[in-house]
Formats: structure tokens, sequence, C-alpha cells
């Protein structure tokens, strides 16, 4: 069985020997860039996580698991242009570096370069994977539209909110896990808990987004707090808080989702703040964050492997709940 | 054996019966949208046509066929965000309709869906044939690569630019063909003379579009006459004017070139069409693009099946050739 570290460090070193100093360099180069740019590398270790639950050859799951790497990376690379978001990962978003175009044309040969990996997967488990794949990715796409649909509605509900998320984050998790399971020849039952325990992970996870970018410490966090307060994104901290704010609270919130001047953003945060601690809408957000963790540990007690197989994902499960960047 | 218009009919009837009316509808009407613009169908009628050169039947390439039709619609559209072009087909575009934003994410869909309908490829030739697929998208993102590149440099060398269109017109009817041969049964011979007779053909279609932009008949062309010279695209007639213009023709030239007022657009089209005429570049252009037709109808007589089952893939490379639209 291989650690969480020894996995990443192969994934990272993979990625590293891709060389993407092609012709022409205006489409390849912001490649390269953005995938330099680091992450956890979580989806692909999933992967060969999973497989190795199964196989010791982790290696055979390592294409389908880079797919996936590079498909999340190409995600963002679009989401930038969408969000006009300037920095990514403490460095300048390639849109922003480049241009709109570059990254709109070098994002879509990055999702085909993530097809010609996933292509690589094991004949036995090509099909299935590709179709699970597609499914995941256009997925993802809808959890997006969500998303931008949501920003323009007044109100959004928390099921809602878990159904973006679901789509924009967890799915992903658990193909990543489905995937690299079949690989090192799962069943289809344990392939299936695997899934669910991605997929409850990546629900528990991005609530844990959510609480960081409010509660986090700027210093490990790595981006600036409060910035969902300040685009007033509806994380499921601010639905609960429109939906229990009342009188005074009610007014005040409201003011604030209609002030958008930049020298008050200070002010903004720690008021909205404020607005959430005495309605706690901090307690009701780790509180589900709890439950889909506990579900996804559920989960993973089902998977027929050896308990202490299944230490390594258990403990990374836990260090992603607790995490502060 | 089908003819064309029967394989269109059938292409037709097919992308017709797919239902884009789902949520989130932001993400899959413009799909709809585009898809219902008609076009051509030339990409998914040769794959069809390809298959029916070995097997009668043509519906198990349809998948295939209609993944490169999905694929070819939506590079238009993603092209057309880069190019800011608000007009397709006489209608507007993606972007312009909805906005870039919508443009970018269901642009990104419909390439998923076009691997979506690839990966229902008859399992002996998924592998092979995902892998060309694959090989032939990336080609044509370097393709529009250099596109954008070569608006940006002052000289651009007819070979630099055949190179261009090879990448962003000819690789996909090529792969089109080999796709649709391996289902249908062909050898690796006929296979291969097939993608080169779609390369070939390719080459030539872009020529003669480059012609139509300045010879065509607005009418029947369905586009606005002379819509390249205005833009200063560096098409095979314009790199043959700069690199022979001399004296008068090459001052004249120069100075159009540097003029981008609208309200002179008649007088720019009419002064660089004659600077066209008096250098002859309109023959140049047109023996090129017989070079290739010759060389496409070489490849199709290696082709080893029965001279009558070609006969539709003859008159199709015939009708690409002497069309006025």
């Amino acid at each position: 069985m291989k650690s969480f570290d020894e996995i990443t460090q192969l994934i990272t070193s993979e990625i590293e020997q891709i060389n993407w100093s092609r012709e022409p360099r205006g489409l390849y180069e912001p490649i390269g860039y953005v995938l330099s740019l680091g992450g956890k590398r979580i989806r692909p270790a999933l992967t060969l996580m999973a497989c190795n639950l199964y196989s010791e050859n982790v290696q055979q799951a390592m294409n389908s698991a880079l797919g996936l790497e590079v498909f999340h990376n190409f995600t963002l690379l679009h989401d930038d242009i969408m969000d006009r978001a300037d920095v990514r990962r403490g460095q300048p978003t390639v849109h922003k570096k480049w241009n709109d175009n570059t990254a709109i044309l070098s994002g879509d040969v990055m999702q085909i370069t993530s097809y010609q990996l996933m292509t690589q997967t094991p004949g036995k488990d090509l099909k299935r994977s590709l179709d699970l794949f597609s499914q995941t990715a256009a997925e993802i796409c809808e959890g997006q539209q969500y998303d931008v649909d949501f920003e323009k509605r007044d109100t959004v509900s928390a099921d809602e909110y878990l159904e973006m998320i679901r789509l924009k984050t967890a799915v992903l998790l658990g193909c990543a896990l489905k995937i690299g399971s079949w690989i090192g020849g799962a069943g289809e039952e344990d392939a299936q808990n695997l899934y669910d325990f991605g997929i409850n992970i990546g629900l528990a996870f991005q609530l844990k987004d959510d609480l960081l970018d409010v509660y986090g410490d700027e210093a490990t966090f790595g981006k600036k707090i409060g910035g969902d307060i300040l685009c007033n994104k509806k994380t499921y901290l601010l639905i609960h808080a429109i939906e229990l704010a009342r009188g005074n609270d009610a007014l005040e919130l409201n003011n604030w989702l209609n002030t958008s001047d930049e020298k008050s953003s200070c002010e903004k945060i720690k008021a909205i703040t404020s607005i959430y601690n005495r309605l706690g809408v901090k307690k009701i957000c780790e509180d589900k964050m709890q439950f889909f963790y506990r579900k996804a540990i559920a989960n993973l007690d089902k998977v027929s492997v050896l308990e202490n197989k299944k230490q390594e994902l258990r403990n990374l499960a836990g260090k992603l709940m607790s995490r502060q960047e």
C-alpha cells in the first residue's frame, strides 16, 4: 500500500515530465503554466488510491489519473474567464497573463488532452471509464451553469445549492475513485460505494471551503478571507442567513448585499460575518459538513477490502475536513 | 450504395432527433440552436460514405459521424467568440445571441458531447478512432492558434498557410473518412488513402473558400463578398499578392492594408480585387486548388473497392470544387 504522500509524489513527477514546449507555443505554453501552479492533486490521488485497494500496480491507472487532473485544471481555466478571476493559486490566471482567446483555446486543447490520457485506460475498462468520465464532465459543466444562474437569482434553496456543488465539485471525486477501483479490479458494488464516498467527501469538502472563506486564517488559507461575501456568492452560509434573518438582521443583511462599494469591503466582511455569528449559520454549515463526512465514512466502511488498506483514504478524508487551506 | 443526398438526409434526421431541451436550459439550448442552423454536414457524410464503401450498414458509423459534426460545430462556436464574429449561417452567433460565457460553457459541453458520441464507435474500432479523433481535435486547435498568430505577423509564407489550413480544415475531413472506413471494415492501406483523399480535398476546399470570398456571387455565397479582404486575412490570394506586388501595386496594396476605415470598405474590396487581378493571383490559387483536387482523386483511385462504389465520393469532390457557396 502506498501512502497519500507517496502517491502525490508519483503524480507530481509524472506531471512534470510532460513536455509542453511544443509548437504552437501560444497554445501549449499556458497549459504547462497552469499545471505547474500546483494544487493538492486530490483527484488523481483518489484514482491511484482506489486502484491501490485492489492492486499493487498503481501505474496502470496513472494515465486515467492524469486525465482527471488535466480536466480539473481545464475547468479552472475556463471558470476563471467566466468569473473574471485574476488570481489562481497566488499567480495570475491564464486570461490575465495572456488573454481571453488564449485561455479559451488552450482550455479546449486541455480538454482534448484529458481525453487523450483517459483513452489510455486499460482496454477492459476503457468504454465504461470514458462513459463515466464524459457523464461527469458534462455534469461539471451543468454545475458551473447552475452556479452562474444562481448568481442572478434572488433566492436559492439549500437543496438547490447542494445539488449544484454535487455537480460542480463532488462528481469528479466520485468518478476518480470509481475509475481507479475498476482499473484495480474492484467489483461493481465496491466501485459504487467508493463513488458514493467521493460524492459525500466532495460535498463536505465544498462546505469546508464555504467555511474557510469566512472563518479561515488568511495566512494559511492562501486566498483573501471574505471573497465569497464580497461578491454576494450564495454559499451554504449566505443561503441560510437569508432564510433565517429577521427584523434588523434581515434589513442589515439586505443593505450589505446591495453594497458593492470597494471602500467598505472590510466593513462588509465584518458585518456579514457578525450576522452569520448571530444567526448560528456557521454551526449549521459545520453540522451539514459532518453529516456528509459521516455518510462518506459509512460508504467507505462498506467497501469490502481489509480495514488497513482503507486507512489512507480514511486519513485523507479526515485531513480534508480539518484542513485550514 | 447510398447517395450523398440520402446520407445527408439520414444525418439531418438524426441530428433533429437529439433533444436539447434539458436542464440547465442556459447550457443546452445554445447547442440545439447551433446544430439547427444547418450547414452542409460534409464531415458526417464522409464518415458514412467511407463506411458504405465496405458495408451496407452505415448506421453502425452514425454515432461517430454525429460526434464529428458536433465537434465541428463546437469549433465554429468557440472560433466565433475569438474572431468576434456576429453572424454565422445568416443568424446571430451564440456569444451574440446569449453572451461570451454561455458560448464558452456550451461549447465545452458540446466538445464533451462529441466525445460521448465518438465513444459509441463499435468496440473493435473504439481505441484507434478515439486516438485519431483526439489527435485531429488537437490539430484543429493548433490550426486555429496558427491562424490567430498569423494575423499578428507581417508576412506568412504560402507553405505556412497551407500547413495552417491543413490543420484547421483538412485533418477533420481525413479523420471522418478514416474512421468511417475502419467501421465499415477497410484495411489499413485503404483507410490511409481515404485519409489522404480527405486531406487533399480539404486543402482544395479551403482554397475554394478563399476564392469565393473574393470572386463569389453574393446572392449564392451566403456571406458578404470581401470579408477576408476587409480584415486583411492572409489568405492564399493575399499572401501571393504581397509576394508578387512591385512598384505602384506594392504601394497601393500596402496603403489599403493599413486602411480600416469602414466608409471606404467597398473601395478597399474593389481596389484589392483589382490588384489581385493584375497580379494573376486568382489563377495561382485556382491552379493550387486543382493540384490538390487531382492529388485527392489519385488517392481515391488507389482505394481498392469497385469503381462504381467510389462514384459518390468522386461526385462530392467535384461538387465541392465547383460550388458557388
